[in-house]
């Protein structure tokens, strides 16, 4: 008999090669990415055949709070944890961990990106259902997926040995978390067979998180301890706004699952990607059927193929070029190749130096 | 002796390969292209040295009279010409020569489109000064640019024996006229060094065009003579609209300049060009200096040259792409490769056939 499951999902990050429909007020999670629904509700539907639904929290910056709630109705304002300030992952998601464990000590507690695609959510629930399993043994899991290809902007998961079968996947230790390879790397680790993309996808004990905590980072334990026994009392926003400026800016992989001592990985095919540009947006988006991507407005094409296009109610017309992205939003427009998808975080860099804050 | 000129400036067509800045409500003569003046603002200021601007007439259909007249304030109602019903170049022009000719049997009348562009005005005035000079001996005249490349959207002149020297320029007698040729015949004509391109511009007595109409056609003839005869009564409203509905539909070219007998050519380096398509703006509106030419927006280009922008006040990132036309208006944007620029008249052919009349 395992414990009552929690889910809690991050929404922090505005997502800047999804300029200029991302921007700092409206990130990435807030977006019909591909849609229709916004990526944070096809997250919180992801997962409610896991979860109850008062039984997800989302983790979310200042500047954001109200935007999510007004996406998220059927969440009470106690389901949101609003940071003060950013401070990385590893805080967040250990204060999080932290509060539901104040509540229920025997609480298993998984946490899931708000800003990922998963193409295929039944697999998606059977391999957090292993995970859960897996993690009840007192493991922290990981669920990481099969690579495709040898993408160098995500950090990968060195399988270990066999663990066996947990609700129907095979499980492994987890040898090595690695950072983001370069090519030649990456390539290696693809054809190597026991490489699996990091997914940012995890699951444990609350009990088990938090002794890893107190053992690797014990001045961070210490003041997310402090903050969640004030949570539920009139002291939390106290205690909040005087000590989490003070806690270490931290991710959850370097600070703690480097680190720990039984990590566990789950590997699935769920269709995973974290929509990280236009381009694999297209690719997520695309249908066969189609020769372009459009969205939001009337394409009328000759001799292009392969665009993607987000429109903004006005009619579109794209002549003789292929592979094109065209972003139409009320206050800016973006042409780029989708080959240099990658460089719209340059464009935001640039919009930055002009001090053109209003459209980033 | 020669007599008074007037100037008559046709203003038609809307410029469909300047979509979608050029709509129907919005011709091509209306914009500032290259700017800050509209086209045919530019044109009249080109003819202010040659005709009192008194003398200047404007030849329009009825959707654009009202818009032709608020960009020409200083021109009195009486100057333009309004076309009920479009009848062609040959009945507009012929026409106006008629209304001059009511007026002053020994007017010299020079015609100029509305909406092409001369980089070098004062040696369009010299040329014009030349044909006058030409035009007093009976010639109908015109003036023919020296190809700089083997266009195949123009017609052509072939130039013939020398009439010596008149006000500074050397004019010739007209072989013959050339449609639209194809490309080989381009390359032929303009490698032959005796071949100018047909600018549509001409001078002529206006008694002696009015004698050829009268020989070649006489149906025409009749009906414009009839009109301008009446013009300056109270039955101008009357006759125009009982007699313009039937009246052929030719060109002057056509009809009159290919049959005429005595036709004259001053050739003329003018850094003329008709602005046919966006490409073309491109190439007029070039400087050495910018890699990007922009107008009427931020543009944030990386690793893009040779695009030809016109903007709508929104900022428009352009990322990985050469040779692009981006023209962004408040309800359609055109994506464009440069050399298929000629294909945006089939992008409005394509509008046609859907109905989309507004974009029009």
């Amino acid at each position: 008999m395992t414990g009552r499951f929690y889910a809690i999902v991050p929404a922090g990050g505005s997502g800047t090669r999804l300029w200029p429909l991302s921007r700092a007020a409206r990130p990435k999670f807030l977006l019909p990415l591909p849609g229709p629904r916004s990526m944070i509700q096809e997250t919180i539907a992801r997962l409610t055949p896991l979860a109850s639904e008062r039984d997800i929290f989302i983790i979310t910056g200042a500047s954001h709070g109200d935007a999510v709630q007004l996406q998220l109705p059927d969440l009470t304002p106690e389901q949101f944890i609003v940071e003060p300030l950013p401070r990385g992952s590893g805080p967040a998601i250990g204060l999080a961990t932290a509060i539901i464990a104040q509540r229920d000590p025997d609480a298993i507690v998984g946490s899931f990106a708000a800003d990922h695609v998963v193409e295929h959510p039944e697999r998606f629930v059977q391999a957090v259902r292993a995970a859960i399993a897996t993690a009840a043994d007192g493991y922290l899991v990981t669920i990481g997926i099969h690579p495709t290809y040898p993408e160098t902007g995500f950090g990968y998961i060195h399988c270990g040995a066999p663990l066996g079968e947990r609700a129907g996947s095979q499980v492994f230790s987890v040898d090595e978390f690695k950072e983001k390879p370069d090519l030649e790397t990456a390539t290696r680790y693809v054809s190597g067979g026991n490489y699996l993309w990091n997914a940012s996808m995890f699951v444990w004990q609350a009990r088990a998180l938090l002794a890893e905590m107190r053992r690797l980072l014990p001045e961070l334990s210490d003041a997310l301890e402090h903050i969640a026994v004030d949570w539920d009392s009139p002291r939390r926003a106290e205690t909040l706004a005087a000590i989490w400026p003070t806690v270490q800016d931290v991710t959850i992989d370097h600070g703690i699952l480097e680190h720990a001592a039984r990590v566990a990985v789950v590997p699935a095919d769920l269709g995973w990607t974290d929509l990280g540009d236009w381009n694999g947006y297209g690719n997520v988006a695309a249908t066969a059927s189609e020769p372009n991507l459009v969205a939001g407005a009337e394409l009328l094409a000759l001799d292009a193929s392969g665009a993607v296009v987000i429109g903004n109610g006005r009619l579109i017309a794209l002549v003789g070029i292929d592979n094109v992205i065209i972003i139409d939003t009320n206050d800016a427009l973006l042409v780029c190749e989708r080959s240099r998808a990658q460089d719209v975080k340059a464009v935001v860099d640039e919009l930055k130096r002009r001090g053109s804050t209003h459209l980033i």
